[in-house]
């Protein structure tokens, strides 16, 4: 607790933690006001974020990157999981989809792109393992052709019945999962090895006592998604008062909020030269959202939700999660990086970004011309 | 032939022999009984692989793992090309489009899969000659986009004639039959040093002598093109009883059952640390199908067939061609491979396999809903 | 002047300059004459070509061949983007998009995999620096998704408005060109020590003195920027009379005469082992046109246009450049490049050309079967 204290008195940005109990008491207040509780919300995760950054180094430390970027994308993706199954038991999986692909691409392509600008504006040349990269990249492709399969089986003109995709969904869910446990056994028992740092780069401050720095990460985990969900049941309506499209918020705003905390400790890594960190984080988070978040939900629905869920996205979120899975394959390739990987990699953020930005905002239109079509073709 | 009678008394499982003449008398005698003739196949061929691959290793420890790789990638494929002809000239294209397409797919993903997980399960990490790799996954990419390109042209709404995706698929043909014999030049004359083995791995059982070895690959190549042909004709009848879509029998099953003699030699292989000879067999047999043995049904239609055949997949099949390729390209790339490559990339064939076993038994869907927007488009 | 009139004694290819006043004569004497103007502004532009290649060695010799392949890569544009510019003020878009498409195949796989071919049969084994071309091949990804934004949003069945495309188009023409001017500071300014050539290669003629040779440059582009208008205009009712389709006459001879000048200088840089000189030129150009040249028709198109341009292409234009791009990528992965490279990326070219060939002469049919489709879908 000392240590806390201490380490706020040094971040100023910490203070802002004052916000956390706000937000909450204003939720319960003013539940209409949602402009007012998008403000407050992100005033309260940036603080809870900067804190589970620290927390999670302080881990790390310990147990070296490989193991500390699984801890981060686990505990950051416990969120996004909190979120999902709320709005699952509501129903809503359109929002549900949309935010696990924009998790995803956003994983992949932003966070990853701005841990490579961040680290290249300050070193010249970063290097890292590419064997972690790899595997990464490798289960997020597979995951990839995954979730394309019944987006493709079911497309217009297709009469394949909706029993067939959902029994096709359990399925694949069953194999994501059975693929990312294999993938951990890899990592964590028989190849741990392989996924040594190439560079630990500077140690930073004095890391915390591990008691209390798994201490915080629970803590401090359970109040992100507290106000994550006020968030979340705020950002639409916000959204729409500033003229957003739903497919903009649930892919950008949602997933950039939603990761705020996962990317403040690439972020920090990458500043570091701790380049592992980062590209564990980045890709352990989204391939874990695509093969461990994404699976739990469908089979979670036959639990809690009113119907089952399947795992049929539309056309325009599978195109874009291939893409990016394609780009960072080709990317960390290397296990090299400068500043201008990093240009890449968030230039074709930005360019879905502006797709999606630029729909019309009532409609979700890529959806919308899916079901344009199956109409058509009945 | 004293040599061949000690390995009988060695090796229990030869003793499956003995249903080759069994199951080519059933054959004659019973022609209706498609489930016995289903099972007596199997239970024929299975042996028929083993001594196919045992003879092939001999012959490899002679002209080392290239050489070895691309005869038994040929002598493998010999039998895929005698059971197409044969459905050529019964004017059964689909069927020999769909195995094309299955071949192609299966010896990707779960023949060089398994390699990769039956090898990286007895040693901790396989290094393999990654040029033999790179130039097999080229040609595959390669010969994925020229099959990719008359399915394109004749989608729906559009109005390219027949007799002009005929044409593009002979010249096509042409195309890739010299691509092919160029590759061999390559890998066999000109650049041969560039393809010798990485590692020799274990000896394992003393080679035959090369004349006892020639002779009983020519003999066994014979007998399992005459068995698959039984096999062939029963398994569609034998499915349908199991419940099986046709598509899945074609892709799948069809496919796993004709290549299980290049996979008894590749998984060997693999087991014996001789990861290029795998590597040869999986791609090399892929790309020789969709290099060569596609092309040259294609010409031969035109004397034995009832009419020329195309080169039109329907736009699943090339889906999955194009992603198999891909994975492989991506997981090769690297010129090591432990136990997980292995899992990431069965796992990709698995959700194929699921996605086809799923389809309603009847009807090939994704053929189908091609048809049905041809129609609508009209 | 006296240097270059030596080399006109040395070279007699140099003799057909003599075309260049008789073509420019005839274009103003008989402008009705198609198919004797297409015959004359081919062999006028074979030895600017050759004049071209020459001047830009000579100044390479003095900046490195990074410098030099983006030197010649934007002198051989220029004609390009001069040529485009007539196009746009005639408001023939469907000319200038064909154009570029075209360029950007053209140079991806023609012009690249000729490199390879023709530096591979003299020498065995050729390296060049890879990360140049993962540069190039990375921009020229990010390049094409950006291309395909448009024209997945715009398929048949939705109903996103022209505006909304046209919007989309200006936001990812201007992210084009920032992330190209960011591409140049990268290579030439913070990292330019990454981009040196791996190997020098033989040095073939002294070069010209950087006065001489910068003033060719300059006199020469402008004489293929004259004389290419003159083809262009004739090639189209030429091919007409040649049973050419005009998908072929813009996908392929435009942009194989257009990018004649770049082919002889990378042609010229394989056979004289500077790789890197080739993969600059071909990588180079093929970006610069997808991130440079088109985006500056699209602002452009706003003052000297009668309507705007947008980005969307027909989708088997965007196919072509994805497949290519990502052939690309795939084959300067290793750095390494002997014969059968050349031969692979060149039949992936051979491969659209005889699609593109074989389309009906009067209709571009894959443009048409969009149009179709979104004629049914209202």
């Amino acid at each position: 607790m000392k240590t806390l204290l201490k380490e706020m008195r040094h971040n100023p940005l910490l203070w802002l933690l004052a916000f956390v109990p706000v937000v909450l008491a204003a939720a319960k207040l003013k539940p209409e006001a949602h402009t007012l509780l998008f403000v407050l919300s992100v005033f309260a995760i940036v603080p809870l974020a900067a804190l589970l950054s620290r927390a999670t180094e302080s881990v790390a430390a310990k147990t070296g990157d490989a193991v500390g970027g699984l801890l981060n994308a686990t505990l950051g993706n416990l969120t996004e999981l909190v979120i999902a199954l709320t709005a699952l038991r509501a129903g809503e999986y359109m929002l549900v989809k949309a935010s696990i692909a924009g998790a995803i691409v956003t994983n992949t392509l932003f966070m990853l792109g701005a841990s490579f600008l961040l680290g290249g504006l300050k070193y010249h040349m970063q290097e890292y393992n590419r064997v972690n990269a790899r595997v990464q990249a490798g289960l997020l492709f597979l995951a990839t052709i995954a979730l394309l399969i019944p987006s493709l089986v079911s497309q217009p003109g297709s009469t394949v019945a909706a029993p067939i995709v959902q029994e096709l969904s359990v399925g694949l869910a069953v194999l994501l999962i059975v693929a990312y446990a294999l993938g951990m056994v890899f990592s964590l028992v028989t190849h741990k090895e392989e996924f040594a740092s190439v560079a630990h780069g500077e140690e930073g401050e004095a890391p915390w006592p591990v008691g209390l720095a798994v201490m915080t990460l629970a803590g401090v985990t359970v109040l992100v998604a507290l106000v994550s969900e006020i968030f979340v049941e705020s950002v639409q309506k916000a959204a729409e008062s500033f003229g957003m499209s739903q497919a903009f918020v649930g892919f950008i705003v949602v997933a950039l909020v939603g990761g705020a905390a996962e990317m403040a400790s690439a972020f920090s890594g990458a500043r570091k030269n701790r380049l592992d960190l980062s590209v564990g984080i980045a890709l352990g988070s989204a391939s874990q959202i695509a093969l461990f978040v994404a699976p739990v939900l469908v089979l979670a629905s036959y639990f809690i939700g009113p119907t089952p869920m399947d795992l049929q996205f539309w056309l325009g979120a599978v195109a874009m999660m291939f893409f990016a899975t394609l780009t960072a394959a080709l990317v960390t390739n290397s296990g090299r990086s400068a500043w201008f990987a990093g240009v890449l990699v968030i230039t074709v953020y930005l360019v879905f970004a502006m797709a999606l930005y630029l729909l019309p905002p009532r409609e979700q239109q890529l959806g919308k011309s899916v079901e344009a079509m199956e109409q058509q073709s009945k």
